[in-house]
């Protein structure tokens, strides 16, 4: 009986230990709604933020005079399985999330800082769901769910013509960006 | 004998999973060398990431031309705690990490994007080891450790006077903020 109950309090301490609610990956899986629709992740926040830029774009012209932050996380598991491999996994989640940006905040007198969500998209990676691999989606800033971004629209040509690493932008994720250079895994002449 | 294999497999299980090389966290405690200087933690990138700034100043005065990136992240541990109460629990490790920025990388063409790491500080709640429970270290871009940064130098000052909460600067960080309010754990007129 001593055996039995070791049995069972050890497995409990495994239930407990791995069970990621509160460590912050919470469900790292894509999920969908049966209508197509990919469901927001709740803890994307706690993922493995990747980096953050300002202002962004990708055309050409005059400085935005309001420009916003883009802040991209990673799901925990893909993001291992790149820093072992240079690629990324099946089931592999890209989030986006847009903020504005402040200048005169508290004590900030110049430069800018992050103020409120204004959206988010995704880039996923689910063989088996989509023919290219991959997908987009779009999120309201209120929405549970987000809308499938058609194979049409030019994130999916810019994205394949221009990702360093299977058509995302590892070339902006500068520690990531090292692990592809030394895995050998970056497209040429991205 | 199958039982005793059993809980040996359940116990090897456990050690696994509960092993945090691999999960991002690593080592989440300060750690120090005998002479009191901090140990540069391993996977702060993979710890839980607050917010950037881009070109940040506490002082009145023209645009940085050439700003630079504030990517500040803390021990899941300490994340956790925060979340749950609004406030930091000892052993908090806050770290500030600094990189350049580029505008014109790859495809983009205005904005700013991430470059190479510049510096890092890291700031530290440790109860028992700092009489002012928390302490401020600053790191050279190669070293294995940092020094501590003097109690008269002026970001002590600042924090504790202009730090939303137990003298962070948690105004800079939205999604806590957002915590500090509902948990009432503000400090007043920061």
């Amino acid at each position: 009986m001593k055996l039995f109950g070791l049995v069972f309090f050890l497995a409990i301490v495994c239930i407990a230990a791995t069970t990621p609610a509160a460590t912050g990956s919470g469900a790292e899986e894509p999920r969908y709604t049966p209508d197509n629709r990919m469901l927001r992740p709740d803890h994307y926040r706690e993922w493995v933020w990747l980096s953050s830029g300002l202002g962004m774009s990708y055309t050409p012209g005059p400085a935005d005079g309001n420009p916003g932050f883009d802040n991209v996380f990673v799901n925990p598991s893909a993001y291992r399985s790149f820093i072992a491999t240079g690629k990324w996994p099946d089931k592999t989640v890209l989030v986006l999330e847009t903020r504005s940006s402040v200048s005169k905040s508290s004590i900030n007198q110049s430069g800018r800082v992050q103020g409120e969500m204004t959206g988010m998209e995704i880039h996923v990676k689910d063989e088996r769901r989509f023919p290219g691999k991959w997908a987009f989606f779009g999120f309201d800033n209120s929405s549970q769910s987000g809308t499938l971004i058609p194979t049409s629209a030019n994130c999916y040509s810019c994205h394949k013509q221009h990702g360093a690493v299977d058509t995302t932008f590892v070339q902006f994720y500068p520690t990531l960006m090292d692990v592809a250079k030394q895995k050998g895994t970056v497209q040429p002449g991205y």
